[in-house]
Order: C-alpha cells, then sequence, then structure tokens
C-alpha cells in the first residue's frame, strides 16, 4: 500500500533514499537546508508541502542529515517532526550516530508514541539511488513493521541487530572503523610501493588477488590510479565518522590506536585543503611527505 | 623433464613447498637446521645427500627461510651453496626481503653465473603444500626460464614484476604491510564492537558483505570466534616482516604510521607472550587492555 513519507536530508545519500522511495511508488517529500535540492527533487515528482503542515499526516519519516546534533534538531527541534507526527509512525534515522545517542533518540520518540528504527547506511550514493544499500538496523518489532516498505524501497541487505535502538549504530561505528583505517592504509601502501618502483597500476594488478586485499583498496585504489578526485564520499566524512568512534572508545575506556592514527591522516588531508575532495586524497598527504607525484600530478 | 631440486629451509612454508615440488616428479632434496624435518621429508620421498656433495649437480635451488639474514647465509655462508652450483642454475628466493637486498643476491649470484629469483611467496602454510601459491616474482628471463618448473609446482599465479630483482620483494613489502595492518584492525574493531554489544560472531556476519571487509578480515576473524590460535602463521611473523618494512621506509625516508601503529600492537602481543600463538592472538592485546573476554576465554 502507497505510504506517505518525508526524507528530511538531501545530500548524496538522502537525495538517492527519496528518489528510491518515490520510485517504490510513495508519496514523498524531500526536505533539506538547501532549497535548489528541494526544488530539483519536486521536478522529479516530490510531493509539495511545508515540513510542519504535513508532518502529522506522515507514515514515516526518514532522517538522512550528517550527524547527531542535526538528527536531534529534525526530530525534536524547533521546527522538530517527532511532536507533530501521529501515534504508530516511525523515524527511519540514518546518519552515523553513538549508540547511546540513538537509544536516547528512541526513548524520546516513544514519549511520543512515534517508533525509532536505528538504521544507519553503507553503500555509498550510487547503490542509495539504485534502493540498493546495507542497512544496519535494530528496533522494535512494531518499529521493523512500520519501516518495512522503507527498508524494502532503498535496501537490498537489511541486518537485523536486536530489538532495541542502538545495536545498529554500533555495528555502524564498527563498519566506520574498518573502513577509514583500510582507505588510509591503502594510500600508505600504494605510495610506499611507489618509492619502491611499484607504480600504482601494478599495485591494483596485483594485490586485490593477494592477501592484502580490502573492499575499501578495490573501491577507492582506482580512484588514485585515475587521479580523479571528484568525491564520491569526501575526505570530511572521516574526521566526523572516526571522530565518532573514538568518542564511543573514549567512553568505554577502549583504546583504538588504529583509529587514531587513521584519523590523524584525514585531519592532515583536511588541514592541507583537501576536505572536499574524494577520500582517495588521503594518499595525497602520503604522496606530499615522500616528494611523490601521484597520477596526474605534475612530477 | 624431471629436475634436480633443493629446497632449503622446511618451515611450514618450505615443507610444503618442497613436498609440491617433489609431487611434480623430480629429485627434491631438503634441508633445514631442524634435522627432524629433514628425516621427515626424506620419509616422504626426499632424496639423500649432504648439501655441499649434490649442490654441483642441481638445476635448482628455492631459499625458504625467515629473513635477508638467513638467506644471505645460506646462499653465500660458510656453507653457501651459490659458489658450488652449476652455470645456467637458477636461485628462487622466497623469503621476505629488502628489495635492494634481492638485488644485491641477484648481483653476487651472477658473478658465479648462476640465476636468481626474486620471488616472495603469499597464501600460507595449506596452499603452499597444495603447490598453489601466489608468488611475486621478477628477474631476468633466464631467471624465470630456469625456474619455470619450480613455478609450475608450487604456485597457482605468478605476478611476472620486471626483469629484475627487487621488484618482487617490493610488492611483497607492500602487501605484507597491507596484510599485517588489517588483522591488526580487525582485531580492534572486533574488540571495539564487543565494548558496544557486538558479539564476535555477529561482526563476522555483518561485516564481510560491508565496505569494512578485508581478506584478512575473513580469514582471521573466525579464529578468534572460535577461540583458536593455533599458529597458521604467527604473531612472531610481524614484528619481522613490518619491521622489514619500516627499515625500507626509512631509508625512503617515508612516514609510515599505520604500519607503524600496527607494529607496536604486534610487539604487545609478543611481549604478552603470545608471540608463538595465531596472529589473530593480536586481539588479546586489545581484550586485556578493555577488560574484555574473547570466545574460550573466562570472562
Amino acid at each position: 500500500m502507497p505510504k506517505k513519507v518525508a526524507v528530511i536530508g538531501l545530500g548524496s545519500m538522502g537525495y538517492g533514499i527519496a528518489q528510491s522511495i518515490l520510485a517504490a511508488g510513495h508519496q514523498t517529500f524531500g526536505f533539506d537546508v538547501v532549497a535548489a535540492q528541494m526544488h530539483r527533487f519536486r521536478a522529479e515528482g516530490g510531493a509539495e508541502g511545508a515540513r510542519e503542515d504535513i508532518a502529522a499526516t506522515l507514515d514515516a519519516v526518514a532522517v538522512v542529515v550528517l550527524n547527531a546534533a542535526q538528527t536531534e534538531d529534525v526530530l525534536f527541534g524547533p521546527q522538530g517532526v517527532v511532536p507533530r507526527m501521529a501515534p504508530g509512525s516511525v523515524v527511519m534515522a540514518c546518519a552515523t550516530v553513538p549508540p547511546a545517542f540513538a537509544r536516547e533518540m528512541a526513548a524520546r520518540c516513544a514519549e511520543h508514541h512515534v517508533h525509532y528504527l536505528d538504521a544507519p547506511i553503507s553503500g555509498g550514493a550510487v547503490k542509495a539511488a539504485q534502493g540498493a544499500l546495507t542497512i544496519m538496523a535494530s528496533g522494535t518489532a512494531e518499529a521493523f513493521a512500520a519501516a518495512a516498505e522503507m527498508l524494502d524501497a532503498t535496501s537490498e541487505k537489511v541486518f537485523r541487530l536486536g530489538d532495541a535502538a542502538g545495536a545498529g549504530s554500533a555495528m555502524k561505528a564498527v563498519n566506520q572503523l574498518l573502513a577509514g583505517v583500510h582507505i588510509a592504509t591503502m594510500a600508505e601502501a600504494m605510495t610506499f610501493g611507489m618509492t619502491q618502483g611499484v607504480p600504482p597500476e601494478t599495485f591494483m594488478e596485483v594485490i586485490p588477488s593477494c592477501a592484502g586485499n580490502s573492499w575499501m583498496l578495490e573501491n577507492r585504489g582506482p580512484h588514485i590510479v585515475d587521479g580523479d578526485y571528484t568525491p564520491r564520499s569526501a575526505v570530511n566524512i572521516w574526521p566526523k565518522d572516526l571522530g565518532i568512534v573514538l568518542d564511543i572508545a573514549r567512553d568505554a575506556q577502549f583504546s583504538a590506536p588504529m583509529t587514531a592514527t587513521a584519523l590523524a591522516q584525514y585531519e592532515a588531508a583536511a588541514g592541507m585543503g583537501l576536505g572536499g575532495e574524494d577520500d582517495a586524497a588521503v594518499a595525497k598527504v602520503y604522496a606530499r611527505m615522500a616528494g611523490l607525484a601521484l597520477p596526474g600530478e605534475a612530477s
């Protein structure tokens, strides 16, 4: 049955999610601080209406913003949707946030009889637009049931990680730890190889069939070989996401030296003015320190 | 045509290589500082003879020892084989060594008219015994030709990385950098997840289909889930191999912070008395610092 859905946050991930929900036949509103993104989505068939006017009529809200602060503002800020939403409706929260924050949001939603699905996403902008994300979800059976059509429309794989908010966000943090460290390590290994006469394209020919391979190496390595730093996912994601990991780690008194070291490399990249480039640009930190010219750079 | 071959170094990798060459129908001598390994190999069909007596009659020597110092001793030490070998025979050097060392050995072999194939290996003991290694090889066309039967017998994939010794060892160092960092990162992520309520078995169910996956995560993670630290590849490999990477990096004035951080974790594992355990035991460094009980440990 077609649902009435709002997607709040129309960045690269949120826009793809809104498109996927719209394509599945649901009445879909798209909201963003950038008005041009809202107009673009309406031109593609998005529904018309002000957020505060339509909130009470929604079956579901997907929140695809940058972090916990923006999520809280969208849900409970001055224009917050949750106090306006109908009992039995659901919030599907997709940002990378600390597990404790997800638990707090779920409890506050419950006070308004609104379900909360802790639903961080993985897969990138291309898969978001294809409705083929991986979702690491946790929440009550009622939250899963209320969000079923949105999960169907947006994902190719849903991991059901438990019956309470927090477990999804915990797994997302674990995944981001690995993904962020692996990109920095790929950059370190590729540039290290260059100092020993291994060209980046040979690296990419050999390593994917060796024990040193990673998902991120195969995904991001070609960006360096091609000298193409168009941001599929930007450097600036990592100070945020690895910062979340280290915030959680500190609260748990957990020592995470690999994460902390990778974070320092992304911070260096941002400090060099590369924050808006593709995250493979962390290789430029290594290259500039070692006096190497990456593909596409003048030597 | 059957060849006359010696394998020097019958550890877990060398023994499997010797078995594979023997199984391919070649007359195969096996030598090791541990006499029991030599007797075991002779009982399986290995040829009889003292190293200095048979050296002049060999077509090829595979050197599968721990490091550069042992390789040099085997080739040019008091009992060194190269000065005794016939012109046109070949040394296939499989240890992880610095590229500059490989170039030096090739030059010294050339003085004796002996070919040198820089041929570090990847794949582990199981693949060594199956004759299914990946070999990262470089050397002259003559070296490749002279080693052809040995490569056939021992590998499922040979990367031909150039016509001079050194390129193979450079690629091996790159691969070891990645592999060593990825194991430590897997351990960090898995134990971090435990602090957030993600059990190791759930970690292994979810992450292999997410962007955080690596070859080493899929290979070593199950050892932790099973609480099985039988050494398929031991912790002690990594202070050696990451030490080689950092030696090379220092000579190249290359800053490798991810490698240095991972090395510190393996050194901590060795310092805790875990050097002989499977390298997945680096997870115990994290677990003990965070007060976590890994699977199979009393909580």
